[in-house]
């Protein structure tokens, strides 16, 4: 028997949580969830068993206990508690899955991590995950056969399913809405095309997009991720020419998006005072000139350059509500807490709405002294509120990676993400069965 | 005899240390000057004695007793090295003086000081400084004929004398290039407009501009500084409808600069790698977006919707030499860094140079029924390399208020900025002797 500890029974965990049910029984495991709700945990587990975080913070040992009874931990909790879960797992010899980055604090404890040999493997979900998984596949396969890697972009977006694809913005809420409110804050976006470093400043990164095309779906746009940089020494890619990683939108999101930015409506460094007493129209008033007599309207139409007949982005915000005399009602809260609330109100999931995930990969690459074009794409669309895109993509890599430890299949040990052979691949043969399966094309 | 130590021999100490000077013999001041370095700090007090940092360095106990044996401390150094200063100065009881924004932690010093009986004078030399002295004049004017100030508009600007405002930018670095460079950097400017706030984030800032008329000097356009609301409080100006504070520059300067911010070359929060073996064509062209035919002139041109005649504003690009294949030379700069390296070459003051202040103030306010409206500003054209306008605003004032120190004419203790009456009013006075005197216009 063996013991698989789960800390965060959230969204993103229900898939998750239903491959280790499916394979308790044959594999003989005994899973134990932990999270901040002890009925939420119950409610998941059914026969399993529940904790809740409320217990295990008055009593730290028996959070200790838990890892310690254990022999593999799974941690969806936020990001910043894995540091901790980690030192537990090391001091108690137990391996440890994320889905998320691997910070360097995380990465510091590498080589006690390989002097106990365990594996704690990260970036195991979808992005970060999928993407290494299927990216790797492919430059893997690529250099065996004797290619020159030239250019490698790859795009992804958590976008809603087609049928449910209802909006004007073509865009509903299907993650973690206050990343998408300040997403591409914090930083220039770096990444390198055809030999030159790009760098594109915040206030210009929606407006700055590349169009993908995904035969069935129609057009998407991509906008810049971060740091592109890092993915050269991450996928061994270093020489390469072209390498941008972005974030999918539906065509035409990012213009008015950018309406947002240029405003400052995004901006989550100050509060605004009594901002609950403030209508949606008094809050975009705030970031327009002061004009006695003119509208609301002409006045942002003016400063936006917007044209008499940009109809469709016209369409966009007044769909959001933002110029309604209705109150906002949360207190001094940032521009952009207050721009997450008034769109919550419209991106909102419905229960039946059901998401899709897209993921595209562009590679370019000499062989036979020709350039050729490779595409690898993979779109998965939600079944129900439980199994969203969003779950299945998180955590069937997650769960496969986790009993790919506990058979013991995993032979490198150390502070890993899955860029290897050894893991990529059997996830990959894995999740076919789940209907998770790339599209490969040679474009040229 | 009085014993004044004035640390910081710089650029803005010249007029400060010669108006010093000049008392020194009529009032039986002894004058002691530190600077980093000796030679500059002898070449300065002349007969007067002067010490290094870097032997008050070597020996913490030299930098006490220096303070220990004056009666007065004027510390004209980076605002960072106040503080201590300050504590010292607190632990000897002896005044202080400098010319820069009171840090909270200087604040929090208040209690011990008024305990001691001692004043420690900030803001006091032109911004912040000659503004709180010219404006808290006019409020308290305004007030006491019994007028309900109902806005208070206030610009200050840097600018280079009209005889050498000879580029096509007509400006040049009479200032730190640097604060220039990433001037309007770390969150939106905060103002108050007709009972209304208004917010404009950075990249909006060097286009919401207003123009400032000054007679015989010609237009000027000033763009928000960060906080405007703080000086509700300064000026105990609760319940006015209107507040805002500005930096001027010549017309049309705003508009180009925007191109910086636009492109993202202002940004100083990472570093380009290899940047000293770039060209400034390179350079600008890490911020345009990838074409293997297109110049780079043509890419920035359609990037920032430049059309064909806007012949003033290219002209000013191409006078930076923005465009050239001159190499940078300065190694793993960061965006800011590089473009102020580029523009020093061209806006270096020559040593004929002359500079320019001006300020400006406008306020409207009700009295007997009626709307009236009062303008007040300052121009000071510099005389010549040591006695720059810069340097007479900020080193008077400062000359001033510690001559009144020590004549024990300031009454209120504690830490202090020149806004009451006492210590305006005879500033504002003695300016006049140097030729340094707010005009006064009522408008309406």
């Amino acid at each position: 028997m063996k013991n698989i500890l789960l800390l965060g029974a959230g969204r993103s965990s229900s898939v998750l949580l239903k491959y280790l049910q499916e394979h308790a029984s044959s594999s003989d495991w005994k899973i134990s969830v932990a999270d901040i709700s002890l009925s939420h945990a119950r409610e998941m587990v059914k026969n399993d068993v529940a904790f809740s975080f409320h217990d295990l913070n008055k009593s730290a040992d028996i959070k200790e206990k838990l890892i310690q009874q254990s022999d593999i931990v799974i941690s969806m909790l936020p990001a910043s508690c894995h540091l901790e879960v980690a030192q537990l797992c090391l001091k108690h010899k137990k391996n440890l899955v994320t889905a998320s980055y691997v910070s360097p604090e995380m990465k510091a404890l590498e080589t006690d991590v390989i002097k106990s040999g365990l594996v704690f493997m990260n970036e195991a979900g979808l992005d970060p995950g999928l993407d290494h998984i299927s990216a790797m596949k492919i430059i893997d396969d690529l250099r065996s056969k004797g290619a020159l890697i030239h250019g490698f972009e790859s795009f992804c977006g958590g976008l809603i399913a087609p049928e449910n694809d209802n909006n004007p913005w073509r865009y509903k809420f299907t993650w973690n809405p206050r990343n998408v409110v300040v997403a591409g804050q914090g930083g220039a976006a770096k990444f390198l095309q055809e030999g030159t470093f790009k760098y594109i400043p915040y206030h210009k990164l929606f407006r700055r997009t590349e169009v993908i095309e995904i035969e069935g779906y129609g057009k998407f746009e991509g906008y810049a991720n971060r740091d592109s940089l890092k993915y050269i020494d991450i996928y061994g890619l270093q020489g390469i020419k072209t390498i941008f990683r972005g974030t999918l939108r539906r065509l035409g999101f990012c213009r008015a998006w950018d309406l947002f930015v240029q405003l400052g409506m995004t901006d989550d460094s100050y509060q605004i005072t009594d901002s609950d007493k403030m209508t949606h129209r008094q809050f975009i008033n705030l970031f327009l000139a002061y004009n006695k007599h003119d509208s609301v309207e002409l006045k942002l139409k003016y400063y936006m350059k917007l044209e008499q007949d940009d109809v469709d982005i016209w369409e966009k915000l007044e769909y959001t509500g933002i110029f309604s005399n209705e109150k906002i009602g949360l207190k001094n809260a940032t521009p952009a807490q207050i721009l997450q609330h008034i769109l919550e109100k419209k991106w909102k999931l419905n229960p039946q709405d059901k998401d899709m995930i897209i993921m595209f990969h562009r590679f370019n690459y000499k062989m036979n002294n020709e350039m050729k074009e490779l595409h690898s794409y993979l779109v998965v669309e939600g079944e129900d509120e439980h199994n969203t895109a969003m779950a299945k993509t998180v955590g069937l890599p997650v769960g496969i990676v986790a009993k790919m430890i506990l058979n013991n299949e995993i032979k490198r040990k150390g502070v890993l993400v899955p860029v290897n052979a050894e893991v990529y691949q059997p996830i990959l043969e894995e999740l076919k069965q789940y209907g998770i399966q790339f599209i490969e094309k040679e474009v040229i």
